[in-house]
């Protein structure tokens, strides 16, 4: 298809397809005549993904590279590819703002880690996102330990186990990082809505339960 | 305790305290001389949680109000008081720009909802967010149902039982929000980020697993 078919079909403007094709974030098409080239369904997959990516992750251009880059270098294991995916992904979450650290958060965080057996690298920037959340909580006062976080690990744990899973291990490397994009980014936004709909259900139960301690007069 | 002491004791500057007191979302210390109040444990409470909205949660100043008027209001019920912390998160999480949506995936999702017999409200973001999940799923040309939602469904609502229920009744509204918040703010972000451990751990013994596949070739 010509560049205007591939537009039509993905909604994404011609001049925005120009730049992703210059940014080097989408293949070049096969040439087909003077100044023309013809572009078919891998494009428009790969233009699918970068809207993703984008609007519902967040990811800034400059880190789609790396996630497409990763997807183009067969030599990469499933766990570094959900390593890239993983740093991919971090930049385009708020970053916590913690500066002070009173003890060590941070050695008492690659401790739980290390009790669960978890087998993540010592960069991982999830380990930094725990240790703040510590800091955060005991600056509100309360005398919080690394236990809190268990609940929250055992639903991690299961729900990657399955998530993982799901990957056949035949993929591809394309697809199985696409499965892992979509995974990680589509349904940790569909996790945290479910949550937040999740918690106004039960404390509208709470509600009903606490109606006759006066909440109700 | 003056606002020197009060500045060292939370490490927020005192033009900072300022300013919160002028916006009405820190209350006036009580007059203790010309040009003087006293402040008290209240007030390094409500910095501590002013804080963490703003540097975890990345709620913005004019929300913090709403939050901060509903732990002052005692006609409020907890469904209602979740109602607002939800709204107040709702402004600071990324929006997903999904602008068209070529079937009706807010119906699905309500659906889904009334089929799992959550008690929401019709205004609630989540529903929409879920929806726009659904239409992002749907643009990477997979043919994806709200059934996919059912396992993150399963282990929000899970979460979410325990969550209302570690609030004690008896607690004031302002205890109750400051749990509310922390437990959805607070614990959110650790949720996410034990879920990419989680799947850098998976993923690492799914490479173990592929290994005799040819990965490792």
């Amino acid at each position: 298809m010509r560049i205007s078919e591939l537009s039509r079909t993905t909604g994404v403007p011609i001049p925005t397809i120009k730049y992703y094709l210059r940014q080097g974030l989408l293949p070049g098409g096969t040439p087909s005549a003077p100044n023309q080239a013809a572009y078919d369904d891998g494009h428009v997959r790969r233009l699918g993904l970068i809207r993703t990516l984008r609007e519902i992750g967040g990811v800034p251009i400059e880190r789609l590279r790396a996630v497409f880059s990763a997807i183009e270098d067969d030599r990469l294991s499933r766990h570094e590819l959900f390593g890239i995916v993983d740093r991919a992904r971090t930049d385009a979450s708020p970053p916590l703002h913690v500066q002070d650290d009173p003890g060590d958060a941070r050695a008492e965080v690659d401790a739980f880690l290390a009790e669960l057996g978890w087998d993540v690298r010592r960069e991982a920037a999830g380990r930094q996102t725990l240790a703040d959340a510590l800091i955060a909580l005991r600056r509100l006062g309360r005398s919080y330990g690394t236990e809190v976080f268990r609940p929250y690990a055992d639903a991690a744990d299961r729900m990657a186990a399955w998530e993982v899973n799901a990957i056949p291990v035949t993929d591809t490397p394309a697809v199985a990082v696409e499965r892992m994009v979509v995974g990680t980014v589509v349904f940790g936004v569909v996790l945290d809505a479910l949550r937040r709909l999740a918690h106004e259900h039960h404390s509208a139960h709470a509600k009903a339960d606490a109606a006759t301690t006066g909440d109700e007069s």
